[in-house]
């Protein structure tokens, strides 16, 4: 087992990474203040792990709600359900949040956690890939609306993340891969040797290797939270971490939610930036291809759904949350390893990256 | 015109207060950091006011949303409105929500703008005298949920704070009294001199007079202030605050809310919180009878409404936020400007109180 902290001052909190760790009461416990404490999961999740999570819980007053599966439960009506749970059991202020599932339910359940009595602690258990790299650190907690995706939320640090190796092994090859994204991403950003680390060891992540697997979520996770430490509230470097999302969102909007897998289009999205970044001449046709062929390794997409012209495109790219008063503003390249975010960039080399990309 | 600090590090604002002073632009422009500016009011102020707040704030993209009237509908329905607002007319994350309004207003727009992408900037100008001496100070936000009162919010700070002693000037007399409930609270907790500044100056504040607004006004925000500065998030003495707040809840929720005003109830149960420290043996009689003179000359009820039990009534105080893991705590009176949280009273004289305290 690894142990990361991520450093907030009076919010700091670890995350376990490795094998076995679901129900271990010794990393639980100390994380949990109250006598109250709610497990939120799913359908698809509940069989398969809600009974050693409530094995390291026993001896509290523990309860569980179980919502549906999917991205188009993300939503007010879901989150709803989490309240209405907490206030028929008459959890109070000093009750205790754990959310076990992927991406979905650590956004519900936190956003619940930050919301609910003006905010309650909150544990994460991710049991995806994705969730486990992404959403264990940054606190970003939220659900969607109709006109846009991660419109309501709020930022809730966790009070401790066990991100446990053994879940993976129930994951479809699409959500690792969709995991795959967002590590690759890491790697993109601001660390070229964990990029090329990654061109040496994606056979092993594939096959789900734990070691390889462990190193790859550490890396990222310590990526992440060098990031976060340094901007906790989104301001400056953080938004690096979007890279590929103002894209990525566009798909998963025009597609409708849950077409696409959050980390597929992220992973099309980050092609996307490095394919504009090269016409606008920041980076190399070569490394253009190192970032396909990566992708393309760790089986993800690489193309724009043919459904969706370049004009739609464009129009969805507007709503995003990075549209700024001076205009859209993206995530680029200047190298393998160096993000940057900028409005400077030609609108007609975006189109021409758009109409390049289609599939088919 | 005066003119407070909260202070709060980064997050410090200033409070205004004075007349005239709705739709100053030079007090609004300091305040708003983007183009897009969101009133929200409701259709009762929407008439009286509107029109002027939106002087103060040409040359934004200023658009409005008027919702309906009153505490029934302070619920996550509602605050989805505000939602739809944003979204359909694409405002992002640094634009402004100005809450024009009482208290319901404020909650709502306030938990609105601490959750649209996850937090955009927020000016209050409170209408009512209850909203400028509680929700002006504090940063509480939120909504209700059907099983209990402000279960769902954030704590999000505005700003800047305007509070026109003009708007008074159309408040119904319950109202006014609603207010005062909350100004006299201020006097009991933690301010024997103001209180005894209230008992010589309650004829001037009912008859609106200006110069006695402000100074009851400015009294009570610096109280709350000092109170909040030293505890953001209410662990401690912060709590002192909701005197008479879990006897007024349980009114307020037995009744429907709605019914009684939250400042009736808060006085009420001021009152039922120093008549059970009588009991207690805390505060003498004569202190139990000016605290009731001086609500009776406000214009507040000092009884429980004929409807409720006392069996029910202890029902709806156990649900409230108040309670923790340790039982019920309620804040108590040790003398006038005294308030203390306290676990440790006698359950059969708080069934005695309330069995005292009924109309009729």
């Amino acid at each position: 087992m690894k142990t990361l902290y991520v450093e907030l001052g009076e919010r700091s909190y670890p995350i376990h990474i490795g094998p076995g760790l679901l129900g271990r009461a010794d990393l639980l416990q100390p994380a949990i203040h109250g006598r109250q404490v709610m497990i939120v999961t799913n359908e698809t999740i509940a069989p398969l792990y809600l009974a050693a999570a409530q094995a390291g819980l026993s001896g509290y007053d523990l309860q569980t709600v179980i919502l549906p599966d999917g991205e188009q439960y993300k939503n007010l009506d879901t989150l709803n359900r989490i309240y209405d749970a907490l206030l028929e059991h008459r959890f109070n202020r000093k009750c205790t949040l754990v959310a076990l599932g992927g991406g979905v339910i650590g956004d519900l359940a936190g956003f619940a956690a930050a919301s609910y009595q003006r905010g309650v602690d909150f544990i994460q258990i991710p049991t995806t890939l994705l969730a486990q790299v992404d959403s264990s650190v940054g606190g970003k907690t939220g659900v969607n609306h109709p006109l846009g995706k991660n419109m309501i939320g709020a930022f809730h640090q966790p009070n401790c993340v066990l991100a446990d190796t053994d879940t993976l092994a129930t994951l479809d090859d699409r959500q690792l891969a969709a995991g795959l994204a967002e590590i690759i991403k890491y790697g993109l950003i601001r660390d070229a040797d964990f990029f090329a680390w990654l061109e040496k060891n994606m056979d092993l992540l594939t096959a789900r290797d734990t070691d390889a697997l462990i190193f790859a979520i550490a890396r990222s996770c310590l990526n992440k939270a060098e990031v976060v430490a340094a901007d906790e509230r989104e301001s400056g470097q953080r938004a690096l971490l979007n890279l590929g999302h103002t894209f990525g969102h566009a798909i998963e909007t025009g597609m409708g939610y849950g077409t696409w897998l959050h980390g597929e289009a992220v992973g099309t999205g980050m092609l996307l930036a490095a394919q504009l970044s090269a016409r606008q001449g920041w980076l190399d046709a070569g490394e253009v291809e190192r970032i396909e062929q990566l992708l393309t390794r760790a089986g993800l997409p690489t193309r724009i759904p043919g459904e969706m012209s370049t004009r739609q495109f464009l129009d969805l790219m507007a709503v995003d949350k990075k549209v700024m008063d001076s205009g859209l503003r993206l995530v680029l390249l200047k190298g393998i390893g160096a993000a940057v975010v900028s409005g400077d960039f030609d609108p007609d080399l975006l189109r021409a990256t758009l109409d390049a990309a289609h599939a088919g």
